[in-house]
């Protein structure tokens, strides 16, 4: 299967444990993630050949920041070191009515500070097929979006296939300042992914009869969506994912899928919340990896679904499950029963 | 807003871990909590000029208990230190079919022996505009309760506004005994906060249709209750909550209130829970709270019954949530998406 | 009460922490466990007298597993010391759509390896009164299977009560071996216990109508094929556990049991899952329980039912629950109230 | 071997994590253990059968104290249930020039409180050979002390060797009532044991020459009070430990044993102290164990030193080492090679 | 006793446990410390009046910085919200020959962009005796440097005594800058506190015949450096704290202290480290409490050293001790022997 | 630098937390070692092209295995999966005279059944300089050694250094199997590193002068032994590291090498133990890097001793330290002071 290539920031996660309020910790869960990251490792884990590109300082707390790439068989060896920190974000876990929360602490991170001439791109695409970014990138800081755009440029005159996951977020960048710069970026993207806020944050492209804090998701406005979307910025697939968010501890999972000509509804998932954070990206990874791989449109959906409902039981950022257990999910067991 | 008062006791809660029980806990958690305490904290976490009075020991676990509320801004000077030994609390979490249970072991603490002349109340009230008791404090010893008969007395004295949590503890008192000391404090009460149970267990007023552990609960029979109540001891608020039982695990939660004209029902939440001790407490400090800011019943009624909820998804007896959060949930936003 | 007696293995358990996954732990929560050990506990809780027997290696890791029997109270003395090693299963927590995982690591075990010469069944006989094994005994080896069918006999001869759980394990052995074997020792048996799923896969027999992963369960395929069991082998009783698997976090669970007369089926309990390994265990040893203390058949499957439910609320094989507490359930109250 | 009874108190020590303050305590180390208690766990742990006689509550903090003691092999058949509370003890554990500290909360205990009509000491010593108790258990209160009493006498018609380990707190009484009750006690003492401090406190004998503080220790003002207090009680043999405290994290630890003829001084050890709590219990023990297995003066002395040396090895109250290390070290192997 | 104001930042820390390295950490243990705020929490915790000034976000990590200082007594009430970040340093413990080392994430923090008109000297000095700053602040931003240069002239003008620790960070700033601007702030010092480092890096002040790294301390070459430091900035007081590192687990500490006329060292302690952040910050509060007491240069000397001496024995940078135990290790007591 | 190819077992190591005994374990601290696998660690700390060659389990333990070899930068890629189990080894940690204890549980491992067919070692070779494997290899099997000897073949064929630590371990093998076994092995090698107790176990050389329990070490002695062992096996290197167990918490630690000519003795390191398994596997890591990077013999004997002092500081198998770190070290700061 082809070589993907990843690009964007890792961070340090900084999460109490269980249920713990920061006011209340004593400890922080120290991992790593990032969406560009995670979907490196989704991939790594589904057997891809997948390369992380970022900056990270010379010190210990970058060296960590690899180490936890290369312990999921992400190639960490594009990774250019240097600059001052890496970038943090805290998460307390929500439950029930009270929502889980992110305090980032990123700015002038070693990939915000990061100068064009620190990426070779036409040599970091050698040999790969395939390339991913999100719209967290760009946001980071003017120079971070043009060594994105550079990125694009090289993948296209590389021949690389190209996704993008929109992921605004709002305490990085405006919304008009994000419609900008990714309106730009897109006439580069084949696949894209968004959530169901993205699209009305980033292009001002709204799902009619949708309500998202009530937990009310219209089909048709989805699609709508999704086909307007496309058909601006030429995208070969466009997915959205749809979250029906009950409480903080319980939600419903799925997401639908344009072709181009059709529009797919995935199986709807209720699953009861161990770490929601990096559920959109393992679903991006998993449409990447069944494009790749040739499953047809609404297979990879099911695998992408599957693959992403799974990440809402995992702790971490890393969606660590195996092509086994995706493909199971996917074909319909979800009874949880013991595995002996 | 005016300064707020509580007394009573403060405990070392020592609970294991998850769901360990009792025999399985090679540690515990160690918090500190108690009913008059935990009114403290969550009017500090609103902002509210909040001082706890009690007496401790002189030693560090005493010490540890005054910190634990220093902590988290409550004025501890007025706290008295002598006495042996600080009251204890060991809770077991349940879990499904499985409740979770309490062993007390504070028979003689500090406060249970504190003699009247420990407590100066006129000093103590200066000035303060608001007086918090429950019904657990009157029940650890005689000496208490004519202390709190002293402290009412110099509440009203001070033109304070009283407010009391009937909390009935069955294994400190009789029912006659609670009800023959506590008809006697409610007469210098303003604000009565009960639970289903406590009504019935105090003053043998019950609420017709209702069915407690089956998990029924009958409003008109509620409302009657609180009526019959507050005309009997001349309350100008009642407030009863509502706790409908699933399991240990998920439990229905709302609350009434009876301003002297109306009988108000808040909005009913499901709550998966984290942690319920102190869920009465929470709910009787934002009514306190929405008292003196001057929300009018029906809003100080959904204020109260959202903090409550959300006190159910933090761990220890401290309801540690800010003003915003509490408002939000109660305009409305229960869906618990990540705010970021 | 009759004295008991279980045979079996006793294995360390090792559990990544909360839902953690295998590849994410970096420390094992270590307990131990095994089908006849956790009966053996169980109803040392419940106050009978209940010796365990089993080999284990002389060093500290067989000592710490005899060392966890003692402490619930089960009478260890009767366990051989001697061969190499503890086997060991890996447990690691399912959530929502992801399946719980046992890695078995247990081969040549010291009961696995042990010889008949070992044990003296006339003489570990001696003053009990019930004998209880599982499907998994024979199972480990041949001569593990061969001391199986000698204990049984000696049973026989002593004139206990007999009662064997399926318990069918398919890295152990295949369908027809455990058809063979098991036929031959339940001839020795009194009670049987079994799932939804061992009938079919040790003696063929289907309960028609049932879909165990669709979680559909039929009661009367289940009373059909409990009849059909008992037929064959002349039991006196068959019980059989009734798990419906909506998700790893959430089963609904009953039994029925067939006296040879009558079928009955139990209450069924949702159940919200904290631990469900060792239910089948727990409900087989409430049910010798009843059997011993002479409850009449529908009373003891109540009392069954209830036990088993709480072991899914409890951390680890062993069902640590007092008889106050299963009967408690039993008589209905599920409510999970705070017990002071 | 004989068996042996032991008699007092056993108490939940509550130690926060590591080097913690009890004002940094999140949660406590939770374990059990007292005087007498770690005696029976010690001579368990060397093949003795031992049993341990107190009262402990009916809840279940007592049991779990119960079960502390049946996990390492003490029989506990013979503890009275019923009372309201299991005593506690807080460690802090000290390093370098900070000391340890102890604050107790142990009053009222069920021990404290139990009535001699609890204990049928005939019955109790049925086939024992010896009882041990230590200064502790006569000053919980006067209750208490009859009980002992009672208990000596019964062990002197019994023909039980008898052993008291003074062990004086200051804190539970005066050096007055002390020196008065426990001289009564010790004419039915067979063996004395005492640490430094002790003899000076209970019967105002001092060791000329030493000063405890500064950690100088005349050994021969030892032998002399030693002499001293066997002459005026009869004793056949009187131990003591010698401990020359450098820092809370480094001791000198040896000890001396006057046979009636001749007196021994032990090697001396330097140990780096893993936790101290009990040091003086494991020496007792392993004295009392090498007078019922017949070793020479010169060798129980050595023996005892050996297994209270290694005490400072392990964390909690009980000393969990094996007759074999106790031996191994007792034969100059303390080279602390890793044992394959 | 007079109140005290210090200034600076307050840091969160983050540790892996135990030994463990920062590429080993799967979490951190969170506290909160800096050099001016440890120098509060001594001071509260000796009874004084303490409050710590400084520039802290609104968000939660902000506030758990707060907390942690209310905890101990530290009056936060000057604390001014806002900016972006709270400054981090992640430490690690070192042991044996491997040193502890700290990588700084602190840039950009709220105090270091703090502006001058973010405080109100005259209004924050109102009722206060004593100011105290370390060299730190200034060194983290130009405007923290105009700030400390407004602190100390206000302090002047409103007659309080003020002290700085030199503290010199090389990653802070150059040794050429921090002389210039440490020397006009030293100016209205009154007591100069600094390490064997400190003298020469900022000041070009060595003491002839040290060799730091080698552990060698030359007593006149100090006393030498103290006096032409005296002289130049007209200092009343200078304080060198010695250490002499034997390796990253064992130090030797002493300090000595020149009053203008006389050159006092004091007892040195052989200290296993347990923490030796903060080492210096608890020596200089503890010199501020002497000399705010009365005691006399070569009690205040001694009483310091103890204080700073058990410092060493605590986890995290706030030195948690009590007036009466530093005052019985001043008076000699340091074997450390168990207090009950 | 030249690729280094190790091959041997990896473990997972099973050790309960701080100084806690085997049967105090309720949770075990899981990492991964073993002697070629840290070696492998160890070189690709120093920025060498490094990879293990061994055979796992395809199930997650298996995979986790390989995952803490990735996180630290190990090529993994050539680790054949299979098999049935992964070896683990049990390890309580002493402290003081109480010995560290290891229980191996490793018989019948994957890589001790492995066969030879599953190592195609002309290819696993390719581009490689350097073998290294241990006596512990070819003791787990026969089939093992089988293997180790066609990779001393190949390795010869294929011209590269090969490097052997004898690592006696006499629960896998009598010294006559592992003289014989090892004495066909050693013709293939250049480079052979001892303990002080390897040479006589394996080739009954012995250093006369020595007593190793007793912690008397004679240079003179392994100096002999060494040149004895070089003439006898044609070794261009010898290395022997020489441990003084004052007790488990404290060791002096050197080496020595003679390198056909002369013979060094390294500087000697008083350790305070942190966790000294893997010691001797830093060491030899280290040795081979200084002889690949052409290091003379006196400088790379100090790299190595300083490299295997700075192992005993670092919790785990894994040699976790930085070429600076080691040479900061080795050039003689060994105060560990803290570095910011």
């Amino acid at each position: 299967m082809k070589r993907v290539i990843t690009f964007g920031e890792i961070m340090l996660r900084l999460a109490p444990e269980g249920y713990g309020r920061f006011v209340q910790a004593r400890s922080y869960g120290a991992s790593y993630g990032g969406g560009e990251a995670n979907v490196a490792v989704s991939l790594a884990s589904f057997g891809v050949d997948a390369a992380f590109v970022t900056k990270l300082p010379g010190h210990e707390i970058g060296q960590a920041a690899i180490n936890a790439l290369r312990e999921f068989g992400v190639d960490t060896s594009l990774i250019v070191r240097g600059g001052e920190r890496v970038g943090i974000y805290f998460l307390e876990k929500g439950a029930s009515q009270r929502p889980s929360k992110v305090i980032y602490d990123r700015a002038r991170s070693a990939i915000a500070e990061a100068e064009c001439s620190d990426f070779d791109w036409p040599g970091i695409f050698k040999n790969a097929g395939w390339f991913h970014f999100t719209g967290i990138t760009p946001a980071l800081s003017d120079k971070a979006a043009a060594i994105c755009l550079e990125a694009c440029e090289a993948a296209r005159a590389g021949g690389l296939g190209v996704s993008c996951d929109l992921n605004y977020r709002k305490n990085l960048w405006s919304k008009e300042k994000a419609g900008e710069v990714m309106g730009r970026l897109m006439r580069y993207v084949d696949l894209c992914i968004a959530n169901e806020e993205d699209l009305g944050d980033v292009f001002g492209v709204t799902a009619p009869g949708s309500d998202i804090t009530g937990g009310v998701i219209s089909r048709e406005g989805y699609a709508e969506a999704a086909k307007l979307l496309a058909g601006r910025f030429g995208l070969k697939q466009t997915a959205i994912t749809l979250r029906e968010s009950i409480s903080a501890s319980d939600n419903n999972w799925a997401a639908m899928l344009f072709d181009g000509k059709d529009c797919f509804f995935s199986k709807k998932y209720p699953v009861h919340i161990v770490d929601r954070v990096g559920g959109g990206d393992s679903f991006g990874a998993a449409l990447i990896y069944g494009t790749l791989r040739g499953m047809d449109a609404r297979e990879r959906l099911e695998f992408a679904a599957a693959a992403s409902c799974l990440k809402h039981s995992i702790e971490g950022d890393f969606n660590l499950v195996s092509l086994e257990e995706v493909e199971k999910l996917a074909r319909g067991d979800g009874s949880g029963r013991v595995q002996r």
